[in-house]
């Protein structure tokens, strides 16, 4: 991982680096050639999910069904529609949100309902009813919803829509403090789950105090680097401390009968996870799916000439047959020519292709080729069986090794503002003070670039605040973020 | 099934004479009290899923689900607001929701786009845009959402409410009319399969033309008996023809080259299906799942005094182990007395309740009661794995001719209009001509009920129309409707 020159070779690859420039006109163009969704449709922002892409991403949606069901998280439903009087319950909430919702109403009637930008507000006044003593907590449950803002900034699919999802919130309440640490540690776990699944290696961020919700404990954040040197937010663990339960009147009574309001923790996280996935596994032929989340993991190809077709599709459907309990396959027998088919496989980013022609016949093997790296292997037919699940094991490895290094080639130090200035890396990293104030002029710096977050754990050598100077062992980040 | 005694025993039952009466009150305690929904939320018609309702309706998703991916039939997402353009295409479909719809907007914008009553204004827009060939076709996808009509009627959980779902709906595009026949054929088989699964027999019955979409084909629709006697339209089956193919110009080129509109399906069903379930198989003393569906099969209950807690608990977990593998099962270890236990879970219509205690471990057995008759059993430990599966069966089993039997036995026959005006049964069988003004005068005859479709099969004899007297083979079916 460590090793210098495959960092070296990332860094540099020809590939990425005409990704890096052209990476906003490929990503436009990649989803709906790829089949993931259509944009076509009328409205902005808004978009239809296409059943490729909607299959992978009900793959994800079932890694965190099974991950929450696992940890006791219970899958719930609150309504899309929320009145204003429980949007005003937390005047700091429905500040950032009241500019961005969707209002709603019957025919001619003023509107005062809007549709749910976050779940809160339709979630809290049902908590406050719930909740009652002790033996009532913990509360941890979660809805996989779509969302609604009406975004102003310009909207692109999976990463910034008025549409949003599917997405996740989960939204937990427990007797003490750090029972809700202990939640955001469980969501980490989880977390880090989901993107081992996805391949990715994300950077994962402490907030300071002040980028929290007013009253609230902190909050984890995850980010991806994109290709083109951004970073994106991809998913937030807040600890939310009893800001939200002051606000909504969600108390409880202790052992010792003593009242108090509950501790509160929401995480959430959904169609970022495809964007992401999408952006930085995809290559100049298209997507590249991790096998843990792909629709198709094999697609057999019959390549045959007019007299030997009948035997040759014959073979493709037994082959289907006979791999179809060790890998999730299909096999191509549209009327067109192999290259056409192999073109519209690798676009759509299917892990591993299976090529069966009159040579492999004779020589009873199959001819599979690696959608990651392009190798090309024969595979003797008694070991397809063994064999395939292996490769899917190393595509998967391989993707998630290659993630890991582009984001760690990716940061460099910074010393000075000067280096923040005119930064040689995608991501800087460097010793502040924690403070407000260092915060706010770093984010002045450059245009668009900000202080994103900063290291979970404290360094282990003490530097100097890239900006005031104090001593501290505090290491933030620093980017383009989207 | 047609032996006589059964069936009046289930007519005659005071249990289901008491729930017809007060059915009403029944329905809306019960679902909050079996932990279905919580309906405390502050907007008329939305209410809360609660983790024990929502996996039930999760189930019952994960039937159609697979039922649709074996048949082919892929799922998408089409997005809820939908632009007044799309909406106006159709202006039959326009009329019937533009007052029930409801209307979004930023704020203090002027309202052009509605939130989805139904899925075809958003979807066949882009139909017309991806179909241009017969290679495009057939074109068979479905979307599970929650659909949004501002209901003026009084509102139901489950059975009307303004926020509709989860709702599936089966869109198909076809090259020939006979296509179409047969994926109406095909949706037939699937809700079937799906009403097996509910353990509900459910009345299955054709429109007459003027009932159906302008332009429509024909249309069938299933209906349920609830307790009240009066039936519940449970999911229709829509025979669209080219009627909205020409309106929204999904037009495509045949094998000869000549252009042709398609012709189109669409059918849906969804949160009607759970609230037919609740009231059909409910009794006095709560819900009762059938084993096909049921989130939790089977529930342990510890019976112990204080010396002997540990060892009984430590007996539950045991089987609680031992028995994962064969049925979906829990143990109920909370500090609550059994009687208070049994009462819980017997609500939430558990089908089997284990109950395990000094004297079933001297004997080493289990005592099983079975929810849905009450009947006690004492099964030997080495038999559990074997008869715990066989009484599940035979619970589902029965459920579904106990619903089979009420239904036939709800069944009469109708000679004359005077029998329509005093109807002896719940659901009145008679000849009619199939014409309209017939259809229009049976509904005048008595305030809320109705003709409500006929036969799917000509009756082997002939009669007379109830109302003219023309002689006819078509059998058609009256009741309270909801």
């Amino acid at each position: 991982m460590t090793e210098g020159k495959s960092k070296k070779d990332i860094a540099e690859s020809k590939v990425l680096k005409a990704k890096k420039a052209e990476f906003a006109e490929w990503y436009e163009q990649i989803l709906p050639a790829a089949e993931i969704i259509d944009n076509r449709y009328d409205v902005k922002g808004l978009f239809a999910w296409m059943p490729y892409g909607y299959n992978i991403m009900l793959n994800i949606k079932s890694l965190w069904d099974n991950l929450f069901r696992d940890s006791g998280i219970k899958e719930m439903y609150f309504p899309l529609i929320v009145p204003l009087n429980y949007c005003e319950k937390n005047e700091s909430w429905w500040k950032g949100f009241k500019e961005q919702a969707f209002w709603v109403a019957g025919k001619g009637e003023e509107s005062k309902h809007i549709l749910r930008p976050t779940g809160e507000p339709a979630m809290y006044p049902l908590f406050s009813l719930w909740i009652r003593a002790y033996s009532d907590l913990p509360l941890r449950i979660y809805e996989t919803v779509f969302s609604y803002r009406y975004e102003t900034k310009q909207t692109k699919p999976l990463i910034r829509d008025r549409e949003i999802g599917p997405w996740y919130e989960i939204h937990t309440a427990h007797a003490t403090k750090e029972e809700a640490i202990n939640e955001i540690k469980e969501a980490e776990r989880i977390n880090d789950v989901i993107w081992q699944k996805l391949a990715i290696a994300p950077l994962k961020v402490e907030k300071p105090i002040w980028e929290c919700f007013p009253g609230a404990v902190g909050a984890i954040e995850y980010y991806t680097l994109m290709p083109d040197g951004r970073v994106l937010e991809n998913g937030s663990l807040n600890n939310l401390g009893q800001a939200y339960s002051k606000k909504f009147d969600i108390k409880f009574v202790d052992k010792n009968g003593k009242e108090d309001y509950v501790w509160q923790t929401c995480t959430g996280n959904g169609e970022r996870y495809l964007g992401s996935l999408v952006s930085v596994h995809g290559d100049d032929k298209g997507l590249i799916i991790p096998p843990a989340i792909a629709p198709i993991q094999a697609i057999i190809v019959p390549i045959y000439y007019k007299d030997d077709k009948d035997k040759i599709i014959k073979t493709a459907l037994q082959l289907k047959e006979k791999l179809s309990s060790v890998v999730k396959l299909d096999a191509d027998l549209r009327d067109e020519t192999p290259g056409s088919k192999f073109y519209d496989w690798e676009i759509k980013g299917v892990p591993l292709r299976i090529e069966i022609g009159p040579k492999d016949i004779e020589k009873k093997q199959v001819t599979i080729v690696r959608r990651d790296n392009g190798t090309k292997i024969a595979v003797p037919e008694a070991k397809m069986q063994k064999e395939i699940p292996k490769l899917l094991d190393d595509i998967q490895k391989n993707l998630l090794e290659k993630s890991k290094l582009l984001l760690e080639s990716s940061i460099g130090t910074a010393k000075t503002k000067d280096d923040l200035e005119n930064p040689k890396k995608d991501i800087l990293k460097f010793f502040w003070c924690n403070s407000e104030r260092c915060w706010m002029e770093i984010k002045g710096i450059k245009e668009g670039y900000e202080l994103f977050g900063s290291d979970l754990k404290e360094s282990k050598t003490e530097g100097k605040c890239i900006i005031c100077g104090k001593p501290s062992r505090k290491m933030g980040y620093f980017a383009n973020t989207y």
